[in-house]
């Protein structure tokens, strides 16, 4: 009788360990979140097409020179910008880039609330993006003064950070040595989100631009 | 007898289960990682006396006007750069800033291994410490042609990533809005550090560099 008693209480205690081995595992699963996208994009960006990035699903053929269906460095800052589904808050030095104007005004019309903070001097670069944003409605402030606004980063719905060296101008995409921070690590994310809107309130008052208002300083010594 | 059994068998059935969760737990503390650096550093910087970050122990009493014992960015910054034991890799458009330079001669004359890769026009801005650098002896490379090696990087002891958009100059530090990511992430650290090996053997010609040799071009669309 007694043999068996002990035989039952190993046998209990085994179940009992097995059990709850299997209850802190499942545990676990559910506790650890999914890893955090880190990604670091090398710049200059391969030469590729990209008007797939922007219709996907469209049956037109581009005919541009650049190779289709590659994926590059630019693809995957252009495809990770589109993925913005409520909000994009951009602050950047110098905008002159047309695909990334583009990325921007498809999000705007799409619906995603998209602000826009630059620097002063250089809204009036060559090709400067930023009247076609304001023309579109986008809600553009600009940072005023002796120092450069010198930031190029966006967060994507207050969840991705994408920032760098680069600026979001032709010659840094396609020309310089650049590198470009994609990441959804909350101890990089908010600090970002917490500049983003204390320069957002320094700059309320309403700045109007008009093209050809100033010429960017020589940017000798940035 | 049974009663005292089943008491016994539940008793160790007890005592299984919170020895089993005591050991999953002390697992899980051990196959944890320690929590990974990342850290946000936003310019510019508040001013503060950085003589203690040189000189932690000696009795020298700096005179300067700047706040004594305050952190500030650029403190933590220099922390940062002067934490090297082994190795720094730094990969900079513009380096000008003395306490910088400062800091990266320290290193080298402590033994640290420093390779220092920077752009060819910018080497001669006016203050440019790649000239001091390169006459204590440190490796320099630059980058020369059309475009910039406009990357702002660097990688301490092949662990610790800082990168961002500001240069190593005055105006950056103490004047404009800027931001350093500083990071152990693996997945951040690794593309910077390929990216610097790559660039370290793209300009491994000898180019010599003197004073005055070539003036920057104007910065307007970087």
């Amino acid at each position: 009788m007694s043999v068996m008693w002990t035989v039952k209480a190993v046998g209990l205690g085994v179940v009992a360990l097995s059990l709850s081995v299997e209850l802190l595992g499942w545990l676990q699963r559910r506790l650890r979140p999914g890893k955090t996208l880190n990604e670091v994009l090398i710049f200059p960006s391969e030469l590729a097409c990209v008007e797939r990035i922007f219709n996907p699903s469209s049956s037109y053929t581009c005919l541009c020179p650049f190779p289709h269906g590659v994926e590059s460095s630019f693809s995957r800052l252009l495809r990770y910008i589109l993925s913005a589904s409520s909000s994009l808050d951009l602050c950047v030095f110098a905008f002159s880039n047309m695909d990334l104007g583009r990325a921007v005004l498809a999000l705007h019309s799409r619906g995603v609330t998209v602000r826009v903070l630059t620097d002063k001097d250089y809204a009036a670069i060559p090709g400067s993006q930023i009247g076609a944003l304001r023309k579109a409605g986008i809600c553009v402030r600009c940072s005023a003064g002796s120092v450069y606004m010198h930031h190029k980063f966006a967060v994507v719905d207050g969840q991705l950070l994408i920032t760098g060296s680069l600026n979001w101008t032709l010659a840094a995409v396609q020309g310089n040595m650049e590198n470009v921070v994609v990441t959804e690590e909350p101890d990089l994310l908010r600090p970002f989100i917490k500049e983003f809107h204390r320069l957002w309130l320094c700059n309320d008052r309403a700045q109007n631009y008009r093209s050809g208002d100033q010429k960017p300083a020589h940017h000798q010594n940035p």
